[in-house]
């Protein structure tokens, strides 16, 4: 028969409650569960971030930096936290980080954001699917309303509607402050989608979510739009600190820029550049992020040229980056912590994280770029690595 | 003038080293860094793991199961170590684990595995290239002793070839063992190339990685070959235990299905399921993987029928799915706890973990897709997660 | 010395030139050029539709039919023309026509409506880019006035952005009334650059297309929003018609069907159906449309399903249908005969030609979807076609 | 009651039944049927093109050249056949072909060559479906005799495997010689597949197309592999005649193609050039190609670059050409003219035929290209086109 869980009905947040079930585990396998049981907190600030819980990972933190940002909200320089087991990321981004420092530092720009919930509509046939489109432009406000009325914080902007066969797919586009904000759009969506149906009579079937929103993976319908924040990172590197630093000429890395996006296009990738996902994964886990959005979060689109002077403009889009300074898990203790070292937690920061989050993966980039040419690519793997 | 972060040149990986480090961020930034010093094992088994290390995450591990698996590796009952922040997460994978482990389990398959590194090589025309090509067939034994003498693990299984311009994209594909593998491909792969130039005199460039890797990314090149292991985790739900556990139906659950798969399909989706993201990242990060893999390894493929017996018949298809159980930070204390939960750390449980996790993701797909359908998507959340 | 292709200055749309021209082809080739002679009608009237004149491409076209339409435009029964040289293609149109004649017709809705250009303006960095945006959302009034300044048909509906990098990518949409309006499109956009050009002085640089119009090409930002028409067909079959005619039970139909969508997701297909590109071609040449268009106007989308009542509804999705009942070929002798077969010549006629496209496309791919399960498929094209 | 299209069941190629068929359209429809009656050869050359004939669509020819090819096959110069009602168009080609014959000529190269046909096999689970991938490599060349008793054309070349859900698609891919060989293959597979069913018994279901061979659909698996030959034409033009003959400037143009491509990798292009599918449509309906493949023979691949010495090396790599000289509508009178005209009909002529494809393509590329950034596109469709 099968063993079942531990839970404390009364209150499981509670240090006896972890303890009782890391018990069961050691007694149900061969896991020790000893040192997932040293956190520094009380468990009760859990509540609404796990359950069943038993402890916690313990993920290395290395700092980069100073990360020099010339953003609209991001100003100056910044120690970026980077949770991760693997050996050399933080090397590589600190790298990165020095030379673009003395290159003047990254240019960061929020060009839009928006959260979405996308529900389906099914009709008899294509025709009421189409006519029901035009009802929902007509009824924008009231829907507006609808929505809104079940948050403080959310904004209904825009609907976007992709019709096929006898659905209708929409695309509610919120802005939501400075959470991530997927539940907030849950629920103002599905508040809508109950006063629609009540008001339009021959919807013959309806689900909240149509595959449109695409949650936690990455698509054409959010790296064309948004979801989240699309921010762009971009900088000019002088020709000579290129050499100095990276030990690369800037014909050499437009060269292999060439080679490598052109085989990327190929490919069919959802990010034409080296390894955002790298940069983008070791700050959500330290600040408290869905690291499961490290799935549309990652897509990038790298665009670099040389300049008539001779020198590098390299730039990335980031199109699907959810960030959250505020909510889920930013206010736990060691990821409040790491979101104020950049000084980046609570209201009106999101949008400061976005760029920090974008001008350090645009010095990531750099860096394994220049670092497979020169050559330095596996010797540093070598040296800071876990190779056999 | 910039600040620099404090380094020990002797040895960086003490907790003085740490210390003086967080001393630091003090006294630069306004984040407190006090829990992220609190960890629980001596800084030097981090070699090889983090640079510039400050302290530690501490990410809330949940446990769901009992997990029932019917694989090839995994057999039986597992308890999974999930870490997130994101409430409700846990709460739904178990109850999928309930689903499926009254419906007799869930049957896994690795059907392939494979690490790749992608040199390219640049010649002065297509026809060079394509020659070339040629070559590298009538080679391959060579090249593929120059690649195993890099490493007592790696295997060099096949090299495939996409030429394109005036290049050659080769794409080497490796068994690795129990490692992800990604530094030992491509460490062979570099000793490869320099046996290939030493010995084809007319090749004009030479890239390392030509972006056909496609690592920390997604594309089609992937997902139609594989990176990691190609897993297959399937089942057949009984409609009855469908209705008792989820209260939906199997004509519900698959007309839903049907129409959010044609909407993921429409909207470009590299996953058309729900949210294999969540179990996978809240995995790798309990047990020490490398998590920016997530970007490829969340891609899915569901496949989904009602079977002659009126049943739901269920699929998942992770085609990249990246995982280790040696190397990388399997090793680190609370990682290795949480692969030793299901007897999967260390040698020969590379398998073994890639059907738990993919068994595990098929379990989420079925929670989340009945919860929408039956209205308790938004209630769950309003209960277990931080909605306002 | 390269021998140069004659061309008579004065006037070029003659029998004469044309004739030289076939000479100098004898003369210059081994081709005869004696086939290609033989047209129905004098030259002049190819002015605009043709340089360098030497003759006609006689390609067969067969009839199929009658075709049951239920549109909002095409109502009723049509015979439609199609051309092409591949054998059994009319057939098995003419077959899935009766099939859904017999059934009680195809539904069609036309949903969408649009023509594009797509200028891109590149600034100095993304902040300016922007920017720009905001500019452009707020003087749209004025730009569409300039485009319509240049032509009575065409009306600018919006202007979707997409930026990146330091581009903005703007994406302009017209109706175009019954012509498929590529080139009225480009010169109304044009007129609106140079006044946006003169009127925002920051702009570096200036492209009229920025390839997201991506005109001839296939892309997710065309099967997404539209290129030309959005039109949908759709029908349910009963499952005694397609006993009978079909010779396949329902169940097997969706079978294979829910096998082959599965193949053709993983496959990363444009177009999820079987081969509309067959009979949408066949109808493009020969009703003088522009045929390459194919390579976006093949784009489907099949969402099929068994009804409650055990019958097969079955739909198609055109996202990108460029078609033309005036201008382009739409005038010549043949392409206007063939029009004029269907009534579809002319003003006010353009979407009743693009139900009557659609709807065949559905007759021929439920006509193909079921031959290859009945085994009909290999032993028709012996019957019919070529092979050897 | 719906009327019946005439058919004469002795012979229905004659001018005959034609005529009886155009007579029944004049008195079912407005349609005159007069044009299309006036073709240049008698009805019975048609059997295996054509079903239900009527006549003719008579579609202009216009040439282009002289184009010259630095090929394998290709050598010299040619006049190319171009079949269009698009105005401008055979102007535009011939623009380009006078660029590249000043610069030297194209250089095309044939690096892949196969055609396919994908069935695909259902299993019980997973593993049954892996298991029979390890018997079909086992067991490849008894499968090979099977294929090759159908034809003495086609040879299968090997067979790809893709494991997804319960189901293993696999990709037959033949040389098929002069032939396009889609019917070959389609004949060839359904043997191999016959003796695979009587020979592995566990078989569930199988279905002779799984969509992995997408067939007139463009996809990543034909992208990646090739349908049909993969061609590349290439050149090196001078900066000097650049300027001379298109009146741009090398950084003119190589600033235009990079704002573009990354437009087109936004969009989720199949194509990121400007518009093969002009050229290879036009040449596909003068010279009695599937035109319906130009879904598929469309895509492109563009890789281009400035040289040290100042000048623009430009590439398209065409993956999924599809091209016969010998079958299909290639022996019917005009076509057979067209492909004469090139020394293109009959045995040994398919991989010439695809360079000249190619770099006809490649002349058309440098000519819109040139004439958008030259601001001479909208100018030269208002002289030669049909603007409203």
């Amino acid at each position: 028969m099968t063993a079942k869980i531990p839970r404390d009905k009364e209150n499981d947040y509670t240090r006896e409650a972890a303890e009782s079930r890391r018990r069961f585990i050691k007694e149900q396998t061969n896991g020790g569960a000893n040192h997932v049981g040293r956190f520094s907190f009380e468990p009760q600030v859990l509540q609404g971030n796990i359950e069943n819980f038993i402890g916690v990972a313990q993920v290395p933190i290395g700092i980069a930096g100073a990360l020099l940002v010339n953003g609209e909200h991001a100003k100056g320089e910044f120690f970026v936290p980077l949770a991760t087991t693997e050996g050399t990321l933080v090397a590589s981004y600190n790298r990165g980080m020095k030379l673009l420092r003395e290159s003047g530092g990254v240019t960061t720009t929020v060009v839009d954001d928006a959260m979405q919930r996308a529900p389906v509509f099914v009709f008899e046939s294509a025709r009421e699917a189409r006519d029901f489109g035009v009802w929902i432009r007509a009824n924008f406000d009231e829907i507006k309303s609808k929505t809104e009325a079940t948050t403080s914080v959310g904004k209904l902007r825009d609907i976007q509607q992709f019709p096929a066969s006898r659905f209708l797919y929409l695309r509610f586009n919120f802005t939501t402050g400075d959470a991530a904000g997927q539940n907030m759009v849950t629920k103002a969506t599905q508040a809508a989608c109950g006063w629609i149906q009540a008001n339009y009579p021959i919807i013959e079937r309806f689900q909240l979510e149509g595959s449109f929103a695409t949650d936690k993976k990455t698509s054409f319908v959010n790296t064309l739009n948004t979801r989240g924040k699309k921010v762009i990172a971009e900088a000019t590197i002088p020709a000579a600190k290129l050499k100095e630093i990276m030990h690369v000429s800037v014909e050499q890395i437009f060269a292999a820029r060439l080679t490598s996006q052109f085989g990327g296009y190929l490919a069919g990738v959802n990010n034409n550049g080296a390894h955002s996902a790298n940069g983008v994964t070791a700050i959500f886990i330290a600040c408290g992020q869905d690291v499961a959005n490290v799935a549309e979060s990652s897509a990038a689109a790298v665009y670099a040229e040389i300049t008539k002077a001779g020198d590098y403009y390299f730039s990335i889009t980031l199109p699907s980056l959810i960030v959250a300074t505020y909510g889920g898990g930013t206010n736990l203790p060691t990821q409040r912590e790491c979101l104020e070292m950049m000084d980046c937690y609570g209201a009106g920061k999101a949008k400061k994280f976005a760029e920090i989050v974008a001008a350090t993966v645009l010095c990531g980039e750099l860096s394994l770029g220049t670092a497979v040419i020169a050559n330095e690519w596996v010797s540093s793997h070598e040296r800071l690595g876990r190779n056999r």
